[in-house]
């Protein structure tokens, strides 16, 4: 009942609703690729290491760019909590967007070929996943029941079947799979050649390693959680700054009842970075994550929290409370959190006035 | 790392200790396309309807039937357990099996193709899937990371890489889709053609619809939670029967540590059962589902319960004191799930007489 009635509508495109956010280091010589599916789209480029360098953007593209003078510009004190030399950067552009929805994308991710050979449109599979409910509380064995052809099966309880408001859509990656270093080092030559054509929604109460390099969200409901942490210079700690947002962000979701998908779109990831320098980047990461897994599993929000913002402070309360003991780190990490929500509503004004 | 070593051996096909159970009304003539999976196993028949009745097994099929004098016999007044007119009877081929896999098929299922139009050995899958562990405590976006070609992803805890083991393998259907008699009255003519390639652990505290069609799982591990209730001929439903035992064993599953899987395999199910019919087994269940889900959500099992049938016992007494109010059919069903833990371990001998 539900497929059908939306997928024989074409997806809007959402031109004036939607920014694309990508950080990089480089030239953009990538979004040729992209051209016919990005050009009428609004780009926020966020220009990370040394901000003398000239980034080359293709022409045709309508784009802004930020580099480390301007974000220290806009953001004064408050841009202690965006992180230098790592991708955790993007997230500053999360926070100038004036858009409802993001789609974020790294610089060496390509076009993917479905297995007829067709291109793949990431952007109008994301947008289809975000305007199309989720649901968290029972799972569909059919999948996305909300797409063509599918539909909720025998058994599932029809007061569940409107479903909840989607707030992040996490796609896939053909070709280099996202491994972690120890993985990458075990086993080198593997590559994701298996397309397997399902959307899902993570179920509530499910944690799940959210990836950034193609990645799409509802800014106006969960925006403020899409915070991508301290990574890189300076820090203990690098790739995790999308996996910290993806727990913080689902704890939220779970709380709030919004969904999160998962499954296509599927973009090419061209090459794999070096295990040698992820290991390092990654190192305290292992360790930690086997502690930090187990809290966001048991946090708990309480009642008061109604908005992101509100949800965000009282995790990043929870954070000090209790990850500080782990290392320091994470007490500064808490206080970055807080500062992300202040530059956040700084730069939107708040959307919670009265209760303030 | 785990998917490599575990894909390149042959899978066992577990000639010595599997058996397939298949409810039926009519000559097994279905048997015939899947005699080339099929003939090494031991069959076991459940004949419902008229017992004087002869079915009909091609030749060269190893198999036992029970029908319903048999079915009596050999439990006497334990018998009232176990339905008629519904292929709920099925779960007395559980009882009677001495295996340690049980594989359950409709008659109506047939041998589906893959994407590439090779016959898919659906046994074969489902052996795959109960003999790789699951991952219930966190989710993993590539899919099961024991396939081949396929691993843990980035932010996966390594400390959960090993899974958990594998009590139950649901897989899918094409063609006509397990859909219930309201959306097959709406959509008369949807098919499933969608073929997706993927096998995952339905996450620990989500429940799922659990369809009898097409299903295997390890019977020493869960099989005392896989009673199929009370449907059919004197009772005030159908068609809830794989339902019903989908909820209890996903709550014992998830209780006692051991994981569930969906996807693959794929059958051909050949013709959709008629709606309106359907629709009168059904009515009682549209909205008594509404009040069990919350239910089994919400149900907690103490720790005292260490093995499927304590669990079992617990949830019956849960079942009387709160589905007894909706409709007085729970009081006789909690009933009914005392009785067949009682003939299981009448058949099978107590797995737990330590803690007796």
């Amino acid at each position: 009942m539900a497929g059908a009635l939306v997928d024989v509508k074409p997806t809007p495109i959402l031109k004036e609703e939607l920014d694309i956010v990508i950080p990089t280091i480089r030239n953009l010589d990538f979004l040729e690729m992209w051209r016919p599916f990005f050009e009428p789209y609004h780009l926020i480029i966020v220009q990370d290491g040394d901000p003398s360098r000239t980034i080359k953007v293709p022409d045709g593209f309508d784009y802004e760019l930020y580099n480390r003078n301007d974000i220290n510009r806009i953001l004064g004190p408050k841009a202690s909590c965006i992180s230098f030399k790592d991708s955790a950067c993007r997230c500053f552009g999360y926070l100038v967007s004036k858009k409802k929805y993001i789609f974020t994308i790294d610089d060496d991710c390509f076009v993917a070929k479905d297995p007829s050979g067709k291109e793949i449109n990431a952007l109008e599979q994301h947008i289809k996943n975000l305007l199309n409910p989720s649901t968290p509380l029972f799972f569909n064995t059919l999948y996305d029941p909300y797409r063509e052809g599918a539909d909720f099966v025998r058994g599932y309880p029809f007061s569940l079947r409107e479903g909840v408001p989607t707030a992040v859509s996490h796609g896939l990656w053909l070709n280099i799979p996202d491994y972690d270093a120890p993985t990458q080092l075990a086993k080198p030559l593997e590559r994701n050649t298996r397309f397997v054509d399902a959307v899902l929604t993570i179920p509530k109460g499910t944690l799940f390693p959210m990836c950034g390099m193609n990645l799409a969200f509802n800014r106006e409901l969960i925006g403020p959680a899409m915070y991508f942490g301290l990574m890189g210079d300076g820090q203990p700690i690098g790739r995790y700054d999308d996996m910290w947002a993806g727990w913080c962000m689902k704890v939220i979701c779970d709380h709030l009842g919004y969904g999160v998908k998962t499954g296509l779109p599927y973009i090419w990831h061209s090459k794999a970075s070096n295990p040698f320098v992820n290991l390092k980047k990654e190192y305290n990461g292992i360790f930690w994550q086997e502690e930090l897994i187990p809290f966001f599993q048991s946090a708990v929000l309480t009642k008061e929290c109604t908005t992101v913002q509100q949800c965000y402070i009282e995790l990043s309360k929870l954070v000090k409370a209790k990850l500080g003991k782990i290392d320091p780190y994470f007490l500064k990490l808490a206080d970055a959190m807080v500062t992300w929500v202040e530059a956040w509503d700084e730069l939107n004004g708040k959307v919670d006035v009265d209760q303030q």
